[in-house]
């Protein structure tokens, strides 16, 4: 084990940012920092929108009452895609700009890995949800009578399964989801495997995608609390509320273990830091 | 916020290139020049041709008076694909010639940034307009009577959607797709994000799947003024003339609020046109 | 004009390797060129393995006499997925062995923009064919009754469309596809857009998806000659055969056109000799 | 053919390592051997968790005794999807750690070609293996009475086939995904095609997608042990068992061929050590 802390002190071809502090007020006094979480607003905005719009429309093309060609629609593969496609846009748009979470369990586990600050994660979801409910409010204004005869895109635990399995479903997706981002933005990686900044936006999204192929008949997906409070906040009717803490909870606990398996396993930061504590003995 | 302004202007990795002149009459006289606008009428015709190719051959599989199996089209799935992929294919073609625009609106929203003189802006329009209706002709030839008895492709407002909504949808739309297009191009991510200029008309060709994802049943997706109005020229039925203009007005002010959305907040032109000019006083 | 040349001439970032001569014996004693032979072999084996595979099985799946779900398939997306996506993979494996064409009309076109020697052209297409016969055989083999039953994967004008319009669509859809291989390897054109050689599988893969979405419903999609002759090989009916010229003819046309456009239109090959002769006089 | 060899001997621009050991002690000290394993055990439940959840949740969906809507699921498309997808979030996430094989065909493939120690190999497939039964076992815990009555995502002959064709299927199906697989990871092709180790984890997703659209109707498509291993120790029916054989063998003898082919066909290891052979003399 000595020879690979070894080289990971001394021959390492790659730069660990230090880790960020839990309160910077400078932060607070840049332009930057506002310019992030109008992109992060705008962002989760346009990506609620969009999604909600093609779960409307779906569950529209496909009501056995209104349209008799029930294959007409873009399916449960659609939905899948529109989640998936619209984070892989817009995490490569905002990348450059605020990081590109549009999620607060993905800022929530790199505020847990140190990657951001106390004061810009908070901001950074309160930003989020805000944008999340104008989404889905845009949705609602367009779709009027679809939007709620149709569910209002709002994450709800199916028939026949318990909380338990809903709470794990979120937890292990959010995992999926979250250990890909880690996975794309580990400094260590990047300066080795020339593929994984160049494609970066294209695993996350399909990281989205993936799972909601998975686990849209269970809880519809949520992975992202966000999207959950903002479908709720509009739609408004008690089953959604009633399960909004499995789309919190679940999500924050999946993105924490995403965090602990990079950071400690993945990066051993443990034992690297052991070995950082002999080296200067 | 002065911190930005100074790292802005001394420290930067990257250069802006000068904005283009309205008038560049050079320009006329260069070979490139016809050859970007052969470049943007060969790419909106077969842009076209596969698109409306692919929505006459979806609504006459599903037919159900002349097929019993109407689970054999490629689905509103497969034409929101053919839409996203034609656009990913054909950027990537011509990129290094015509900049790739294949889109009036892509066209009004850079040439908004001032990254193409209005010359070009006019020409490329028509360049594109004349390609979209050459494109749906071959179809409307390869068809025949389908091609009219299946709405020959045209954007027209759903039954059940107002106005309103319809330019709402358009608007949205085309911000989605012009603010990919400005960040995939922006010069100042290029020198940052090592993944941004390699991905370019992908994430670009994802937006307009997306997109049309959400909006298919509400407008049939224009967010491209050319498609619609190359549409509108070879089926030429009244209800296609008479939405017409939300297919040109919803595009142009999504592809202006894209423009300046980007410009003035995430490249914060405005701030740094007063920090140049303070630290010039 | 003279700009463009001057820049082109002096100025050039690439280097446009020579023409390749008509005979070159030398290579036929290369075992790189016979490993090319190899791989373009294997290449087109697998490609119709996979591919008639999925539409035999698309056709199983949806024929209503033995499957009362008959929503159960991959869905005409499918088959255009599996035709398109094979494409990505093979021509990312065998590009760097024998340059990953797969298609005698790719092989054409390359050819006749002097990339590829006459000897180098003949072999591929032979080596492409013959594997296109094995892979149709395979599929043969595994699918017993089912393979006849269900068309055996040849390409056939469909009902309603006449001779002519097969060969329209034949000739643009392989336009899209060699325009797009054109581009994608392109000197010029690599040296300056970093995105260009990173991608390149992948837009040709789309172009295929692409031009299946909107040809399937008209010949099933030929745009490969060896593609269309493996499968009427195997599967022996008149009507394969009778329409087989539509296969060869259409995408040899379509190759042509593309190898023009790109050579003389978006390259200005003439353009540029001319004004090489005028600097030498 | 000494042209060849000449510049393999003398120019080459690229250095391939040197074949691993059959037996490698230092391994075993290494943590980083350990985080391999873990990573891999990790990788392939979420792939087993992902992939069969989809599978159950698509069956649940189009049953005709409790879903009138057939129409409603993801469809085969979606189930190719999932597979395909995962591999490709997977191995873009583990491929600096572990190599990313999630996949014992995978492992014996590159085994056979010396790129990994025997102990590293029988390691990773014990990990791959105890990784997919967790997977499988939380789809069980979650989806209860579902999963046994849709067939626990086991792999098993479709009716209608024999054991030939299945053994056949899986033959050639671990052939695509094994020989992409060496295609992408390639030292003498990644120093000449930059697009090779850039794009590597798409392809090898995108093989397996297109063999699960050719071969589910088949197999139900295994091409990876672990996978069928998985699921037939938690779904315990007896057919699943009796076929297990073929998801064995079929894979190993595909690995095999495709490790064949990559080293001695399209690498030249025979000729390569006749020259080198040759020039000592």
């Amino acid at each position: 084990m000595g020879k690979d802390i070894e080289v990971a002190e001394h021959g390492r071809d790659y730069q660990d940012p230090p880790p960020v502090d839990f309160f910077d007020a400078d932060e607070l006094g840049s332009w930057s920092f506002y310019r992030a979480l109008i992109a992060e607003f705008v962002a989760t905005l346009l990506f609620l929108y969009i999604t909600v719009l093609t779960v409307i429309g779906y569950k529209a093309q496909t009501d056995p009452d209104t349209n008799p060609d029930q294959c007409g629609g873009v399916g449960i593969l659609g939905i899948a895609w529109a989640f998936g496609g619209m984070i892989f846009v817009l995490v490569y748009c905002t990348a450059g700009i605020s990081g590109g979470h549009i999620n607060p369990a993905v800022t929530f586990g790199l505020f847990l890995a140190r990657k951001v600050s106390l004061v810009r994660a908070v901001m950074y979801m309160v930003a989020q949800c805000l944008g999340a409910i104008c989404g889905v409010g845009l949705v609602k204004s367009f779709q009027k009578s679809y939007y709620i005869r149709y569910g209002g895109g709002a994450n709800e635990l199916a028939e026949g399964y318990n909380k338990g399995t809903g709470l794990g479903a979120e937890i292990i997706g959010t995992f999926v989801l979250v250990y890909t981002v880690f996975s794309a933005t580990d400094p260590k990686r990047n300066a080795r495997d020339s593929h994984v900044p160049v494609l970066a936006p294209l695993p996350i999204g399909f990281a989205v995608f993936m799972v909601h192929l998975a686990t849209i008949p269970i809880t519809g997906t949520g992975i992202n609390p966000a999207r959950s409070f903002g479908a709720a906040v509009i739609y408004g009717k008690e089953k959604a509320w009633d399960d909004q803490w499995i789309f919190w909870v679940g999500p924050f606990i999946g993105a924490a273990i995403a965090a602990f398996y990079h950071q400690y396993i993945l990066r051993a930061a443990a034992v690297k830091a052991l070995g950082s504590f002999r080296s200067n003995a």
